[in-house]
């Protein structure tokens, strides 16, 4: 039986001596501040019911599509690895049998932020201490099970050992937010809020749109126009407001914008109604509604965040059998420069707008992004997004962006995650990658270590909680009067 | 006379005390690996003559286009390096002053991969013990003169004492591959594999395309319509099995793949048979093609490999009077997700097809090729390609496809050269590289060190042995009843 | 009150005690070579008039996008920073009011190019020993202010401080070069060469064009047809060069070139004197006139550059009111291998042409620029420009393009500045930045001690003697008969 070495206090540090003991400093400093996650995918429902979770299996891997993707990669079918199957297939059934074919592939994720994620969740949040190897597999399964059967591995109970001190789901535009006014009514103290996420309202050429545009009536009215329709987005905007969204949500695969006339939206809109849309007509309306969301985020203070360049689905076989978001999710090149022109130009310089950027095209990074944010006032750029949330990907987002935006510019870090239980494993690597990039600049004295310890605090709290609008949003805060050094306000900037 | 110091025994590894002692682990781990070298140029008449390699200079300096791209930029006339010229123009006869040229110019190698290459090869392969300088050229000419005279710098000899278990060569689709008849029937025991190359014959548009069918025609029979074209490619595909190929080998400008139909494709035949095919044509006959060859792999089981996004003979001038293959193939940017998306859908989640995919676009690495890699189970990621088969490049490579498709996505080195010399530099350099990268990862407490001597024996052996499914391959290991620990097989994933 | 501590002489430098030992050993060497200038955006008549510098804010913040683009970013008006207006807006006025909103936001800057630059401008050119913050603003902004009023803080005076060898301005074809004369004909010696720009007489569908050709008229005689434009191009380069330009600059945003035919040509003038050339008749004209700069630089010897891949003015807003060069150009995507495939066949070749180009997008140093360079006598590449002339974007830069290019196709640093007092800070940077790449690949064993020398002293001052043939172009030097080790011609290969 290997036993697991206690996680080493210097992971993802530099090796060299004195970027190690920098980064150490300025990690200490960062390390025990609360987690802000203002974007991300956990199920409202799940702190609502506060149920515990089920076994490991159905928690660590079949919900996780950066774990059975890889699995799948090699050769392991996704039947085998109990993905439910909307074709009625049969698929494995026995978690333990799936888990131990999970352990037999472990090595398969050596290197990767998957396998560093796991690592600090199986230490850390359930304390096993041996290393998941095909022999130890059981017996870890076992160690968990139990656990996840105590009361301090309920949902909030974890909440609150996480230190999360707000954690935003993401929910479409027509959803109730019961869940969320469940939690608010409850004397759980924690703060979820929602954010507004309307892109099915927007692709008027998916057969789904209909029905997408029927939820929406339901919520708001009869929808026969394009300013009805303009209308009810605002009024559900402002419900999302009213229950504590400080953020929308917007997914698109190439950011273009541009403005349409009225005319010419509803024109689009009916023939969107008669079931005609084309995906010409579709980008056209989503280039137009990317304005119209802008304009919006002036007028109520929503901030927009904009997810760009994924290819969807790719693979089709999967996605007939086992549907969306199964790890066939692949990017493509994307353009920023001339797609924002119609956006930036109309709202960018304004400052009641924040346009949050994200890509998963890294060679936008110093060609376009950067250069972007380090004019307009409105921009920030995300943290590095989903392929490239990683212990390389995010240091080439620091190489790539500070020199020309500087980090001030940036959004600080967000989770981005259906996993619960990774959160506070996410949210240790990036403190710890930023950690370690600001003393390399420290050991090559571009910046000084006070500076840099400005810099770092404001890359792990300061820069999410002014960029989201999070500031007093925590319940908890808004009740303890302004106590503790913890939620203290302080500006970005660092000039406390 | 400026002795050459003994290559260092640790170059290329980061000057990082913790680092470099776990890459010196690492590397004595695998650097006595047999070399398994499944893509390259190496003539086999090399092999099947055994004749005494030309002097240095017909050696080194004038089939190597990396070297005498490098000299051409600088202003050196191709002619003065004796390049044959096509057109009758007079060129330079005397190797020593070629040579003298070569060393003159020598310091412009300084940080290539090209340097460093060479630099093996005088001090390994020859046992030169001085820099190569324009003092010392004369001298180092002889020297290595004198033992191409020698039967242990044979080429037989040489692929002795370089270990190389198996050579795959690149062979036309019409080639009689008598030399590798020549080679088996010998008593000499070195296993040289032909790869299946039939790009000449898709490209339909070239004045060349009419002579490349006709050799098709004496090889397997006339050929009217399309399906005889197609049952041909069976037919000579068979034949490059049974002669011991296990892959096949195609470059496209553009990598699209997309299903034609039967009358399509036969019109597009026609077309090409009476000269009149455009280049529109054939990228439509090519990406069918590709389909038939993803196909085809499926059913004969050879691995396909796809080289896409260069720009060949891009200097008018120097491929007029030299040729091709004269250093003046340029990269142009690359599309994977889309263009691949049609051949993927097809066969891409079949576990007996075998994609090894290569790009000169390195900006595909993290945003399409990883990602892809990172889901379909056909897919493997090919080692940085030409100008990325370098320290830089390799450690590029790395960095930025390990944390998305883990390693075990990748199918380990080949050396892709028609430097026969050159073998031994090249995978020293790959293993020292990825020795290096895996210490790095140790380093920073990203991966252990048990875990990372596994990840270094796949990198250097067991990936690519599986990927090209060349285990049992050698006809040494074959006669050797599964002796020798060397060749013993193991997993990739290292669990034996 | 903050003690600036004095900048640390192993700055920018790697910690590892081994890269950083032999870096120190390179930039030792290179330290105090004179600073060689061939490409920037200095006011020729601040040399010719030499009068003092005004206040602080005028010398450094007003003037420098770089800058105030930050500050702009994070919400702080232009106005507020006194930047002029076009439409008559009240602006700031009070320079001691903007040198502290500049202080108060100096954290902005914190990790970029242009804290780095400040800090060593502040401290080595204006001697500051305190660290620039709200608090010591106003110290410092006296203590600047009282220096620029004393004789060793004039133009010239500056000048031979920072040991200048020669300086390059750029200006337009048309331009008289009236300073540039009156600095020949003054008793001081330094050297100040015109740079010929013909960018906007090249731009026909731009509504200045017609006052362009006027201008270019009013200096070379009446223009009717397309042929008279091309002489009056060749009598004002034949101009610039008796003036001492050695080199030519073009902005395109698309590096295409194509050569059409005199016909042509000849319609596309008429139409833009008609006031009705289209962006696409401009982008053809471009393309042909970049053939003929080309063609002219063979003939009169000019070195050519070529600066492609900015949106200019991006920011509508903020140009309409404050003009252009606001910090709000914006990269685009930018394709070479196609886009010069003309030019490069009809020119590429001839060693009588040198051409350097620039880009700003990153992602073509390894795919099409290094390869291009790499094969090319004509070409050679300007040094990382813009967002890229930074610690780490001269790092990727020489990462990305010596492996495939070596250094000796590179042209050495230019700092394209309009920040005079800025120069010695960039070319320390750069003389650093590359002294520690060099070094890193001396501890990695790539390259020795005695080659890394030479390559240090090519990169800071042979090569870019030798890319702009500047050798002898210093007036001082000519005046010393050949005199002084520092100026002595050594070629860029070193071997002296």
């Amino acid at each position: 039986m290997a036993h697991l070495p206690v996680l080493h206090e210097d992971r993802f540090f530099d090796p060299d001596p004195s970027i190690r003991r920098t980064a150490r400093t300025l990690y200490d400093d960062v390390r025990d501040l609360p987690l802000v996650c203002p974007h991300g995918h956990v199920e409202p429902s799940l702190l609502a019911e506060n149920t515990p979770f089920p076994e490991p299996t159905a928690l660590i891997i079949t919900p996780d599509h950066y774990i059975f993707r890889m699995l799948y990669s090699r050769g392991i079918a996704l039947e085998a690895l109990g993905i439910p199957a909307h074709d009625g297939a049969t698929v494995e059934r026995n978690p333990r049998r799936i888990w131990q074919l999970f352990a037999d592939h472990y090595y398969l994720f050596r290197g990767t932020p998957s396998g560093v994620w796991l690592e600090h969740e199986l230490a850390v949040v359930f304390g096993v201490r041996e290393k998941l190897s095909s022999e130890s597999a059981q017996r870890i399964y076992e160690e968990i099970a139990e656990k996840l059967r105590c009361a301090e591995f309920l949902p909030r109970a974890l909440y609150d050992r996480f230190d999360i001190e707000v954690l935003a789901t993401t929910d479409k535009a027509t959803d109730p937010l019961e869940h969320h006014a469940a939690i608010r009514e409850s004397d759980w103290d924690g703060t979820v809020l929602p954010t507004f996420r309307p892109d099915s309202l927007f692709r008027i050429a998916s057969p789904a749109w209909r029905s997408e545009l029927e939820a929406l009536e339901r919520a708001t009215g009869s929808i026969s126009r394009f300013i009805d329709f303009v209308r009810a987005l605002e009024e559900r905007r402002a419900f999302f407001k009213s229950m504590g969204a400080t953020a929308t949500d917007h997914a698109v695969v190439e950011p273009h914008t541009e403005r349409l006339s009225l005319i010419e939206m509803d024109a689009l809109l009916q023939r969107a109604r008669r079931g005609e849309a084309t995906l010409g007509d579709q980008r056209r309306f989503e280039a137009h509604m990317l304005m119209e969301m802008a304009r919006m985020s002036v007028e109520d203070g929503l901030v927009m965040q904009l997810h760009a360049g994924s290819f969807r689905d790719h693979n089709e076989r999967v996605f007939a059998r086992f549907g969306t978001d199964k790890g066939a999710d692949i990017p493509v090149a994307t353009e920023y420069t001339r797609n924002l022109h119609a956006l930036l130009n109309a709202y960018g310089n304004d400052p009641k707008l924040t346009l949050v950027l994200f890509t998963l095209d890294e060679g936008t990074y110093t060609r376009e992004l950067a250069p972007l944010a380090g004019h307009y006032p409105a921009l920030r750029l995300g943290p590095p997004w989903w392929f490239h949330d990683s212990l390389e990907g995010m240091t080439r987002f620091r190489q790539s962006t500070t020199e020309t935006a500087g980090i001030y510019n940036t959004s600080g870090f967000n989770d981005d995650t259906r996993a619960f239980c990774s959160i506070p494993a996410r949210h240790d690597l990036a403190r710890r990658v930023d950690a370690n990039y600001l003393a390399g600049l420290v050991a090559r004295h571009v910046v000084d270590l006070a500076d840099a310890r400005e810099m770092a605090r404001a890359l792990a709290y300061d820069l999410v909680r002014e960029t989201y609008k999070l500031k007093g949003a925590s319940r908890r805060d808004a009740e303890k009067s302004n106590g503790g050094a913890r939620t203290q306000t302080v500006s970005a900037g660092g000039h406390a």
